[in-house]
């Protein structure tokens, strides 16, 4: 007796299961016909097949169903796997057929030639959209980085946390958080799992991760931003410095670029190169020495003491794969007053921070730091910024009672993935985008 | 030279460690002073282990720091590993101390005494109770279960997906949602990725997994709820029936229960007992027979067509234990009118549908069935539940394309915690839930 198999299990052992009889379930890709033979190429998550219907020698109810078959009906066929002369080298002679399901209506966006329309129309129809073999193999790439983000931090010791996306303040102060109506009172939603994964650390746990939603309510719209998206969070404890924490994050990257081998189907298909990361490190460049950088080689000014711009993160991108042939650069040392209150202030200059940003091929996609796990200098940072400490009573409490020193990163998983296969907008590598417009589908 | 280790590290590999120098870094769990000789406990998430310093053989600096400590100080301790005829066997002969913290206040909760504390204050001072052994074991066997989870479906070809949580409806009415002001409109967190996992099958992906929270705005408080959780949501294509799914399911609680050794430390804290699963499965008893079995056995009565309330869950949970050695029972069949608009109704008995929930010991963790794949039958179901169409119209659009056969299952990962360990409150399995009366810490 034979089983149904994925398309992708069926070419790997084909050279096995030539003569024999398979059964493929999926979607009707392309459909052929040439009169005495129809061609039905079939589709599933793995991978496309081409089956061969020999009319001559089917039976009458078999005819019927492939009478009416069009694109994107729902089949599982079954028949003889052969060598042929199609790209993936095999076929199916086919000898039956399951209808399952079939399109009510005129497919709104054709799934082989999704990515001629535009990005609304593909997101409107996203799940027509994600069929196409190009698009899918975004988020099969999407599961395996988060897949080795987790294989790489628990071999290091890092232990997953589940923490709360409901919580009584945002991190900063009440801007671009969303609010919630949690039973009588407002809550909001987590802008990240910064304070608890701190108090995880706090509470003993000291290495640990989560991967989970973010939600930042900021009116832009841009290529770069999602008001909904999934972060990688790492939180460290007792760490010597801020450098321990981008070892921790360099040591992710460096798994990432050394596996990339394992998904090397979707990155062919959207020829995206290796990661290259110098054997000594990725350069770590004070961010006051990335001002003279941009300015000496580019030409482009950034105000003393304030944030790269997009087009600053993109040059120092270029100087760092040409000086240093690397795609990563930490710029550190960032000022405090861009940073927020649980940022860590340089001993000997506190108007700098003990803090970084990762830029991969010019695109911020990491942010971290030591934090402040002193009592009182936290009490003090928060009077710096001017954030009121009753608000943030329940979170200086966690330090009252033994807190290691520690530091850690958060990590933009779409960010990633999108810079991985050279993505031009961030929507492209969330399967539902939520953006100021889209709360749909 | 040698670096920081793990306590569970050092103790790991103490007979090739025995008379090294060795460096440990945690909180002090206890101190115990015999005048000439300081015992001082280090903890650290893998274990605790004995330093002993020898007041006659340390420096002035470090007596003065010694003198200091208590309970809670964060400390790093460097010394020579040798055995002693401690818990452990070994113990480490102290050279040195480095304090990176204490205590600024009397310690609220003490904590390898926290669980004599009501659970109030223990979730009042969750960072202070959860460096308790006891509790943190809980959830270092949370990530295990979650592990566990993506390893077993990843091996049968499912694919992580990252659903959005903001959502524009609620997956049955507007009962039990958070509403969350979205920019200029309302929208809601989402009760479960129902919609969303459901999508991801007809959008190609067919076999899914997520792991991620859901919120629930029930305001019901009782040791089996949370308002916030998360769930292991699976979601599979080309079923032949709800017993594929239910195959699913098992095939991870019988991976638990073979791989429950690699948590053992925890279960034997826990005096947990190993998982029962018959070899010929756990039994499948339709939802009209557990209603005569539980009069029958037990004079219980729950009405005709009613979903089973937690006495009626427990008993039947007793039953199955007794007849057939199973500490897992699916229940089949469910009445139509308990279940939500998306279920699929039974083709003979329409007020009877292909869903199961599965008790764990006697209480509910997974809720799953077949789903209703088909455009007509849906709008049906919908006019039947007494619901808007144009409500659910984003969500009827998925079904127009090509929507194969499929059903699907959500897990509670905090009440398959509490019932590995026999918890008695589910607040027990979750760091920081979230009730009606908690959004803090």
């Amino acid at each position: 007796m034979y089983k149904r198999m994925f398309i992708g299990d069926v070419l790997a052992k084909a050279g096995d299961l030539e003569g024999s009889k398979v059964r493929v379930c999926g979607w009707i890709h392309r459909i052929r016909d040439l009169g005495g033979v129809k061609f039905v190429i079939v589709r599933d998550r793995t991978g496309t097949l081409q089956t061969v219907f020999k009319k001559s020698e089917l039976g009458e109810e078999v005819l019927e169903e492939l009478e009416g078959l069009r694109e994107e009906c729902v089949v599982c066929i079954d028949g003889m796997l052969r060598r042929a002369p199609t790209k993936e080298g095999f076929e199916v002679a086919a000898s039956s057929l399951t209808l399952l399901s079939r399109p009510l209506e005129p497919l709104p966006l054709e799934v082989h030639s999704s990515l001629k329309a535009g990005l609304t129309t593909r997101l409107k129809y996203r799940w027509l959209d994600a069929r196409n073999p190009l698009v899918s193999g975004i988020f099969v790439l999407k599961a395996w980085v988060a897949r080795k983000f987790r294989e790489y931090y628990s071999s290091q010791g890092f232990v997953e946390i589940f923490t709360p996306k409901i919580v009584a303040s945002g991190t900063e102060s009440g801007a671009n958080v969303f609010p919630v109506l949690y039973f009588d009172r407002v809550a909001y939603l987590a802008q990240s799992p910064q304070f608890y994964k701190q108090f995880a650390v706090i509470a003993g746990f000291e290495r640990v991760y989560e991967i989970g939603p973010v939600f930042r309510a900021e009116p832009h719209h841009t290529v770069r931003h999602l008001n909904e998206y999934h972060s990688l969070d790492i939180e460290v404890g007792f760490i010597e410095s801020y450098h321990d924490v981008m070892d921790y994050v360099e040591g992710f990257f460096r798994k990432l670029a050394e596996d990339l081998r394992e998904v090397e189907d979707v990155l062919e298909a959207h020829q995206a190169p290796r990661i290259r990361i110098p054997e000594s490190g990725a350069p770590r460049i004070p961010i006051r020495k990335a001002y003279e950088i941009l300015e000496s080689e580019y030409g482009k000014r950034i105000p003393y003491g304030e944030d790269l711009d997009p087009e600053g993160e993109k040059l120092l991108g270029s100087y760092v794969r040409e000086k240093y042939n690397s795609d990563l650069v930490f710029v550190i040392d960032y000022p405090w007053r861009v940073r927020p209150f649980y940022a860590m202030r340089k001993d000997d200059e506190p108007e700098w921070t003990y803090s970084f940003d990762l830029l991969f091929r010019g695109l911020e996609v990491v942010t971290g730091g030591q934090r402040e796990h002193r009592y009182e200098r936290l009490r003090e940072n928060l009077k710096d910024k001017g954030l009121k400490e009753e608000e943030f009573q329940y979170y200086l409490e966690f330090f009252k009672h033994g807190a290691p020193p520690h530091g850690g990163a958060g990590m933009g998983l779409e960010r990633i993935t999108m810079q991985i296969l050279g993505l031009q907008n961030i929507r492209e590598a969330r399967l539902l985008p939520r953006d100021t417009e889209r709360i749909t589908p």
